[in-house]
């Protein structure tokens, strides 16, 4: 099934510990698409200034992107710059220039309504509505935010989460959007208004599901060439709702399935700058992530008996 | 196997958003045997004051605990005292009085020297090594440690790492001593100094331990009454070496299942004040909690094919 993707279409300047990439593809529907087309084609809805090199985006192309949702418009391309410390969980925002993507309204082409798959990046609330009101019969709507929206948009945000299916924020986003520092709490309060799954994404922490009477965990890969971890959060999200458009079912085995899937896209994006990564990534490279992570996590019923 | 135990054995006073415990059983040996005895007999070697309420300690003894280790000297208990914020990652220190721990140079009483399991509890790496001394032959040597000892007692510690099997640390902890953020290279600089194993505690994160050649990762709880995390750290390693020396043995799939007893029981750990949970913790409660983490952590391999 085809993903309809609605985010970000950017230019991003990177410092690392380990080198540096100036004004290279990011933003949250480059990532995400770069991850779900290994298992769906996405269509992608976006907005890119007449500076954006719209040639590099052709690979995404060949693996199944549609592109003609991506507008060029006069002036500048969504330019972000930062710098990632020694640990890289730590980093900098050392410019963000919105462009062209300041008064992005996004434009539905006729051709993608009949989506049923529908990923709504990091955009304003009131934008993500108006996505969804251009889709004929969204089936499974996934949705991501940010603290500001949680902070500026709340009502337009809390109305949105009623039309949204699957809800994946990092742990912060959670916790602030349920005002509620427990986690399982915060996924229940979450859950009672709207989305009957909630991702919760935790870097290199790894991500949890929260579902009805259930919940499933899978780890960060540990990586020893982390090198950018720009993006690995919206590769997750393009390997999870990939998975689950592929398999066209929200059953739990395959939502659990896709959570690997997502964990493993993220980790790849983290091993170079950009999407680089994904241009050379192959099927096997995928397989062989999946096993690493069952033998991570995999372990056998107990088989002696407790003492007490 | 009985595993002998050396670590402190304290009265703390905690205060967290849900209630308030004053002067109740604490310390690394204590929540270390509360875990540890539903897996292993312990030997527990520490020192209180003779303001101890030793008759407290009965519970352990009743579930073999040997606590003739424990000496009673004129003075004060080890006392800590500290409050928990709201978000129950954050705890303020109140107060720390060492009282007669202090001074403590742990006594390995004669019955307790042919011990082929020992928990080298967070006391100082001198400390450590002369327990290391008075044992015959040790076989697995687990040990704890923390930022003071890391900062003060570098070379002492570097030395004790040379007679360690598992190294036992959160992941803090696990950096500051490898001085290098990525945890994975951590491990592997911790490895390389003598610990074949190096179990990393990432609180409400979950555990991972590193080992030759592979990886394996337990999930934290998710845990809707954490309550007072106190001790959850030493419930793990209670768990996790409990279980190894029932098992005696160190192959792969029984330290996957340690990983998985450690989580369970620092999970029970936090649901209440000290070691209560542990008081009326069952067989039933434990495997239910272990097949909850197969539940949490469990997917099947691949079913379907990836586009590319």
């Amino acid at each position: 099934m085809a993903i309809l993707c609605v985010g970000s279409v950017a230019l991003d300047s990177v410092e690392t510990p380990f080198g540096k990439a100036d004004r290279v593809l990011g933003g949250s529907a480059v990532f995400f698409t770069a991850a779900a087309t290994f298992f769906s084609p996405v269509r992608m809805v976006g907005v890119v200034g007449d500076d954006y090199p719209r040639g590099e985006l052709a690979f995404l192309a060949e693996r199944g992107a549609d592109l003609s949702g991506i507008e060029t418009r006069a002036g500048e391309s969504f330019f972000w710059a930062g710098r990632y410390h020694f640990d890289l969980n730590i980093r900098d925002t050392l410019e963000t220039r919105l462009g062209v993507f300041g008064d992005f309204r996004p434009r539905i082409p006729e051709a993608f309504r009949d989506s049923r798959y529908v990923f709504l990046g990091n955009i304003d609330p009131r934008l993500q509505h108006e996505v969804l009101d251009h889709v004929d019969r969204p089936e499974v709507v996934a949705c991501d935010t940010m603290n500001y929206w949680i902070e500026g948009n709340r009502k337009e945000l809390l109305a949105l989460l009623e039309r949204v299916d699957i809800l994946l924020v990092n742990d912060a986003e959670a916790r602030q959007l349920a005002d509620e520092p427990n986690l399982l709490k915060a996924a229940r309060w979450i859950r009672d208004r709207g989305p009957k799954i909630v991702v919760v994404k935790k870097g290199e922490h790894g991500a949890s599901l929260f579902a009805d009477g259930w919940v499933f965990f899978v780890p960060g890969y540990p990586l020893e060439t982390a090198f950018d971890p720009t993006g690995a959060g919206d590769a997750f999200a393009g390997g999870f709702m990939g998975y689950v458009a592929q398999a066209d079912t929200l059953a739990v085995e395959d939502l659990r399935r896709a959570m690997v899937y997502g964990s493993v896209m993220g980790s790849f994006a983290v091993e170079d700058f950009s999407v680089d990564r994904f241009k050379r990534l192959e099927a096997a490279d995928i397989d062989g992530r999946v096993r690493e992570f069952r033998e991570m996590t995999a372990f056998e019923a107990h088989v002696r008996g407790l003492r007490v």
